[in-house]
């Protein structure tokens, strides 16, 4: 990641901002703010504005259940009786904002999380940066033989080099001809003053899908939980997951004791159906049990082995 | 409006906190932050968070516009353009928190506008405070004779003072009722030490819809403006638009370059259909145009006439 | 529930229609469309629309996973695929709409859910009718002494009678002031021709929580599951549970594949936590565990217990 | 537009369904149904399911505002009422479904519609087709000298070939690559048996903003208006509004008498502001106002005359 000086001296100005409010703070979470942390090869994310902490949904849950909680000893207690019955009301009182740097293929992906406030830079009004992804070598991966949205193997050697090879000369040349035909540089300068450029809007269909682009995106706790429990899982494509667990370090920073039942009981939690924990109850009775007797397709009954590490239980 | 001492002690630690942030601040803001602003007769809003100000709409405009709008001159003349061409999503950028106290039958008008995150007290948990909304004699009107949903002239005389007296004894007697059933009085002393009282969930059934709630209510500036514009309106009931006007003088303070263009393009604006246009266009010319040329229904052509005060204007 | 004539009339009239289309119809929904299935003493719901059947959602998953999912065998086994793994998008492809009578109190509840449309029966405008809830017998519980949420034994003899008939005579009683107040019957009659009614707007406020309101109501299938799940659970109050247990019929005349699936995972699924997992896993083993070694507070101990039903495999 | 043999003969199938239904049904949308109506050069628009039609809308308004209603006399009248006074809710209460083709860079600007339901096609599953978007000559526009987002005229010549060749070569160069790195042809022929690919989800990185994707997109009537109100403008960019202008028409046939208050009230409409208001009535009253005693700037000022047409009437 390299930040124009523009930029860097943004980021300067906002970190030196000093002022006096009433309002609750999350001290772990002031010390980088503004900060870019960098993602991938070109992006980056920054928490740029928040608001609320840990207090303020034990705040809510206590208006909510009124006197009624008075008992409930600790706030620690409090978030994860919430998080356990998936409360969610209270831990939409927190909010956050972060600017991000990112591929447009994966701002596809992003995307669909709609409960969100987006402002993207606009390829109509503007010229988009010179940036575009190239993954390292140790994220090259075939497709994956037996999933249809996973990943294989790393390519190696010629295969490898091809491929880089391959994007990064798309990438480069279409964004070459973008500039031919807007007939401006990315640095504002025209190339050919006897002409005018194609319409800003038409010319950026000629990028490709790796180009980055950068948006603010803002959203309360629970949908960035939604989000992170979705994204920063071994089912998402890695690109994502880059941001996704950056992010996560920001939750913790953020909102400590959310974080931690979070981790507990969602990202490290497991789903089990009826039929699945019947099964789970025969076991612990000592039962054997094979697949032909679970009542489980191959493909549940493989996913409900895997989650309890249950392979020499079973016959 | 009686706070108890509970919750002056709450207030009054607020707002000596004292924190540092790196965040953008709204100066006057801060000054009524946590404040109870009075309302109706037992009723209160408070703005107890917040986040952003009008440099961030601008902010996010300008990432969405990138070095397009660096020319545009100033903030205000940006937030204006936004404003007059329902430019939305970089008013999604700042974010508000009330804590609000009203009655029963307003809040069941308030939360039609979905976009927002609420915190209601529970009375399945708790029991709700002995405290009924009571029109003061100016506003007890009487049913308009030309607008279902409107009011006419005030109520006098015996007829307000009857009117009055049904609320109140209702009221009070549909909560002696409460606590009876509940077998619990409001500063939960049990009533009867040998009996069990009726379950929560259930006895609140028996009060009446001036009882008053309360709730946590955080939305972003755009469904502000969405909930100002109808609900600081002449045609909103007013007992929700004593809210909303006491809302209106905070979003003043938060943002006032948003207020102003607010007040002038929404508040103030007019929306004039194709037919009005025509109009308008012929009456601007000196052409004089009666409802039958104009192709207008009656209700139509009246609200126009209103609406640019024209009555003199045509035939 | 007593239909009024014109109700009937209109009801009988919506099943009498008979169109064709070309749309998919689901042959079960449609013949109890527009019916009114009784819930509680007033109320009902009736299905007066919908979008959509099983096969919509296999449609929109196979467009998403394009080619990749045409070896995927059955409907039943990717409709299942999609509950297991949390897959909402294709869910959302079917709508539906019900007509729902049901008391103001649980009216509350329910408008929470704030990802569906609504048009609920103005006060503002017109005359509530003059029915309200009243509990049967075996339905008038006790608070519970454990959960303050919760409901314990049933109240019995005088003090059941005596709740009763105050919640009878307040409702009312307060409705027959309502009335006084607008000068108005329910049947539209005027009390007094000499005066004039308060408005609407301000008499509906003398109403208990209990009186009937009415609304069309209409959701996306994945939400309406969500809905579903919280309120269709032994934890909701038994008033709107009625409700969700009658829409569960709907949905399994709807989608019967769907219903199925979300019976399973959702309705008989448990959720454990990382922790819970690994008691989970050494009870399997054989080994002896107990709370105090577990890592987990009391509380969330005895809901693991109970969960899988262990009180005899622990110390 | 070319649809594969497959797709032709599953519209022949759909559009072949004859079921009978007691749900209203839209005649004119009905004869449409399924079928694909060309955009652009490969794009399409088919609506595939609904629900509701004009009535639906006056049924729920007619719960809404109950018996008070009743005197509005006719459907056409109600909802014109409703259009002209931003009621909102009974609008929702429709719902249609289209599945559509369209570039990945229009698809951009589309998703930001949040309040819809969306399914696209995976290209982590799947290939993608083929197919391009490459502008007619009469849209190749060059970029606006005043408007920053704007077209200004069409390029000519050899100026406007050589874009063409440009965006046509680098479209199928970067096809062909995402081909060779994946290791397989569209048609789904391997390459070389002897290696592997690269991940669907890394190869897709190298297609430019042009190609085609599909999704299936659901919304409400509501939210369907707020679409084409800003999709359907002269601001909107030429391709997305190619897009919306085929849906005008299948609005047009699903609910007509809607359809009418929209073009009127909302598509041709104007939105005047308090101080451009203040300046009508002036001009009505036959005064002369000049832009310097108008109290608006420039832009705001050149705005207004434009909506009125009124370059003559003021100094």
């Amino acid at each position: 990641m390299k930040l124009t000086k523009e930029q860097e001296q943004n980021i300067k100005e906002q970190q030196s901002q000093n002022f006096k409010t009433k309002r609750v703070t999350s001290p772990e979470l002031e010390k980088i703010l503004y900060e870019a942390i960098p993602i991938l090869d070109h992006g980056f994310i920054r928490v740029v504005d928040y608001m609320g902490d840990d207090t303020s949904i034990v705040q809510a849950a206590r208006v909510s259940y009124g006197k009624g909680t008075k008992k409930v000893s600790t706030d620690s207690g409090l978030i994860k009786y919430l998080m356990r019955h998936w409360h969610s009301t209270p831990f939409e009182m927190c909010e956050i904002k972060y600017h991000v740097k990112l591929p447009i293929f994966i701002a596809r992906q992003w995307i669909r999380h709609r409960t969100a406030n987006v402002n993207e830079y606009s390829a109509r009004y503007s010229i988009l940066d010179k940036e575009f992804y190239l993954p390292t070598n140790d994220h090259l991966a075939a497709q994956s033989q037996n999933n249809r949205q996973g990943r294989g193997d790393v390519l190696k050697g010629d295969q490898a080099k091809k491929v880089l090879d391959l994007l990064k000369h798309d990438a480069e040349n279409s964004y070459k001809n973008y500039e031919e035909m807007l007939n401006e540089r990315y640095d504002g300068s025209i190339i050919d003053e006897k002409k005018i450029g194609l319409a800003r809007e038409l010319a950026r269909m000629n990028l490709t899908l790796n180009t980055y682009t950068q948006w603010y995106w803002k959203t309360d706790l629970l949908n960035l939980m939604n989000f992170l429990r979705l994204r920063a899982d071994d089912h998402a494509q890695y690109e994502i997951r880059a941001y996704a667990d950056a992010m996560l370090d920001t939750l913790k920073k953020w909102v400590p004791i959310t974080y931690e039942a979070f981790m507990d009981y969602r990202v490290g939690g497991i789903e089990v159906s009826a039929k699945g924990k019947s099964i789970i109850q025969k076991l612990i009775k000592g039962e054997k049990i094979s697949i032909e007797d679970s009542n489980l397709s191959k493909r549940e009954w493989n996913e409900l082995m895997i989650a309890f590490e249950l392979k020499d239980k079973v016959i």
